[in-house]
């Protein structure tokens, strides 16, 4: 069975930047290791919907075709990776803005500055020459994916969708129940997951991603519900305890 | 028919100190006017259930055995209104520790030290009287309340708690449904409320505290549901859309 648009797979990757050799993301906590990679994120296969923007342009027209267990080597040009380089992005900052602030700028240093991440090419002559283009602008990729798994149980869908969207330490997935009746699907979170002190827009947030995406790729869904269930004990539990 | 225990009502209430005669809560705005009381929050009668521990134990006594649209006249002693002032509770902090974090204490300051309230009572020979008794401790209390309605309907019981414990000025009730069937109430609040900037922690304390008064004084009642849904439109919604 292919890879096709609109499928649910899990994925197992590792990018390196062409050019250097270097490896700026992995599913695999080994190669990670190795490349002495210093990104905090759980590792294992991915779950994404091919076609549904999880990937960058040219992983996800890759996978489509693939098979359940087939692993491949591509190359991304930067148009369908992280795009070109802009050098309009490339600003030049007076030191005085960074010295109000008390921040101390230094060749390398990542900031943020109205939102947008940007890197500190050099300082000089009261002039801080900073890069607002993503890091991996104008780099040609290499991939080394493998199709873990192709998702065809409905329920794995949803649940795969839920691990893409709700990271949480706090989540226990197989503590996730989902019921799918009539065009709604029903999610009861791990309990775990109400006491999250993430905004509540937040959450809001990653569920409309969740249910965005299961609308769009599984047939005759219409409706996503997530109910928080409360439910009243044979002893009594103190306010006290639910709060802990 | 008179109010009991269990009844959810809804209470309208001036509160003052006997001594003085001095106004320090009302559900009435033009008192609150009238009186020059700084607080912020909705006026109208408030939703409550009688002995549910929402009001303090003198008031929750008084209005038992009251009529829908009766009012009275009472007078609450200390022990059924915010207890006896303890001297235990008012306390000598060295003047240093208020230095070390740039405060400058002066008397009628009110602080938090470790999650309790304290008002400055004095400041002198190095050394501030901090009295973190609740500011009605030892007061005895006069109160003006109207039984504003006795609330009938199980739905508008399950909105009342709503109301009681899920403050929100973005919160319609009139768009909140409610489904009560087999032993549960399933809650779909106003749409609004999913897009709140409050901790998720806070939301499911707040629903935990309306649950609780719902299965503990609603015959019949063992589980609570809230259900955030989200429906596939007609026209697809954007991700900036959702954010707004």
């Amino acid at each position: 069975m292919a890879v096709n648009k609109g499928d649910f797979i899990k994925l197992e990757f590792t990018g390196k930047i062409k050019e250097t050799g270097e490896v700026f993301d992995t599913t695999s906590e080994e190669v990670a290791k190795d490349a002495g990679l210093q990104i905090k994120k759980t590792f294992g296969p991915i779950p994404i919907v091919v076609g549904g923007g999880h990937l960058i342009k040219g992983l996800d027209e890759a996978v489509t075709g693939m098979e359940e267990g087939e692993e491949k080597h591509i190359e991304i040009e930067p148009e369908n990776a992280f795009g070109k380089r802009d050098p309009k992005l490339v600003q030049l900052i007076p030191m005085r803005e960074f010295k109000k602030q008390g921040i101390k700028p230094y060749p390398g240093m990542v900031l943020t500055i109205e939102g947008h991440e940007g890197r500190v090419l050099n300082v000089s002559g009261g002039r801080v020459r900073v890069d607002f283009n993503h890091e991996l602008a104008g780099k040609t990729l290499e991939y080394d994916v493998r199709v873990a798994e192709i998702i065809t149980d409905d329920t794995e869908k949803v649940k795969s969708m839920i691990q893409l969207h709700y990271p949480s330490q706090n989540m226990d997935i197989d503590k996730t129940e989902v019921r799918i009746e009539d065009g709604t699907v029903t999610i009861y979170m791990d309990e775990m997951t109400k006491f999250d002190n993430r905004p509540y827009m937040d959450v809001t947030l990653a569920r409309f991603r969740i249910s965005r995406d299961i609308w769009q790729n599984m047939e005759g869904i219409k409706r996503v519900e997530f109910a928080d269930v409360f439910e009243k004990k044979d002893e009594e539990v103190t306010e006290e305890e639910a709060e802990e």
